[in-house]
């Protein structure tokens, strides 16, 4: 079952969310074990539990490396970047360090996307021929691109590859439910 | 074999380490397989690669989670809050929010450490009674407490968590080494 979370309300600083996760943020995935959070280790909690789904090179702790080290970048720079155009209060305190933040994002998550353009995305997928957990999570960052007013005309195999992924039948679905009214 | 880089030169990026790790950044650790950079997915390869010193509970995927989910909080909340103490370029453009960001690091960094106390460092170790990889990785980042002018009277877990991993014969031999004269 999913929950979404009404940022506008604040809701993901309610007493009620604090209680799944005291960190106040998304995603949180509740388990019969305790509650999980950061994206990637849910994702490899994910992989790991449902081996037969071969969401990542589980028997080989080098390539499965490589995975985890995809998905950390994309949540402690290319996230981080993003976040800069609209918390700055994180960071910092004054409307001009908000506002200065705000300018740098093309620039700063354009670069991250210019290296996962260039070094990372192997193609088709993230990691070459297998679909694996890098492939929703850099989706889903992908999806911030024109909001975050980068050239997307410099980015050919990330656009192709989110244009591969939004039309797997699971993401259609996904989607379909996300952008419907609440 | 270690490499230290020299940060006050810019070497980490020099054309040749870029061509170790395109990102610029450390840490990176070159392997017969190739370069793996971000540190929970090296930790996460160590620990696999040396399954019998078992730095983290690698048959459980929701221990192995939490593991993850530590280590991502680190890297992804509490060493970017730090970051904006001297790095803020990477995210605006002017002194003043240079400035803002730095004035701002007592707080933010004291907040994400204060949930590690509260709610995340069960003791004696992050995870409990085991060792894991998640140790070494939360005393490098309490290391900084300090120069992020943090109370350390409010964090007596961390605290004694450092003073535990001080004493570690491993930690003494590093840091001995690390301190020594370049």
């Amino acid at each position: 079952m999913t929950e979404r979370l009404d940022f506008k309300s604040n809701q993901q600083n309610s007493p009620e969310y604090l209680a799944i996760n005291p960190k106040g943020r998304v995603p949180a995935l509740v388990t019969d074990r305790g509650t999980l959070t950061e994206t990637p280790a849910m994702l490899a909690f994910i992989a790991q539990s449902f081996p037969q789904a071969k969401l990542a090179p589980l028997g080989d702790p080098h390539a499965f490396a490589q995975v985890q080290a995809f998905n950390s970048y994309l949540c402690s720079t290319v996230h981080v970047a993003h976040a800069h155009k609209g918390r700055g209060y994180r960071w910092a305190t004054d409307e001009a360090s908000f506002a200065d933040m705000k300018r740098k994002v093309p620039q700063s998550v354009g670069a991250s996307f210019a290296l996962i353009e260039r070094d990372m995305l192997k193609g088709p997928w993230v990691m070459g021929d297998s679909y694996t957990i890098c492939d929703p999570y850099l989706f889903t960052l992908a999806q911030w691109l024109e909001g975050d007013s980068v050239d997307l005309s410099t980015l050919p195999k990330v656009m192709e590859h989110r244009n591969r992924m939004s039309e797997r039948p699971a993401v259609r679905k996904v989607l379909g439910e996300e952008l419907a009214p609440a």
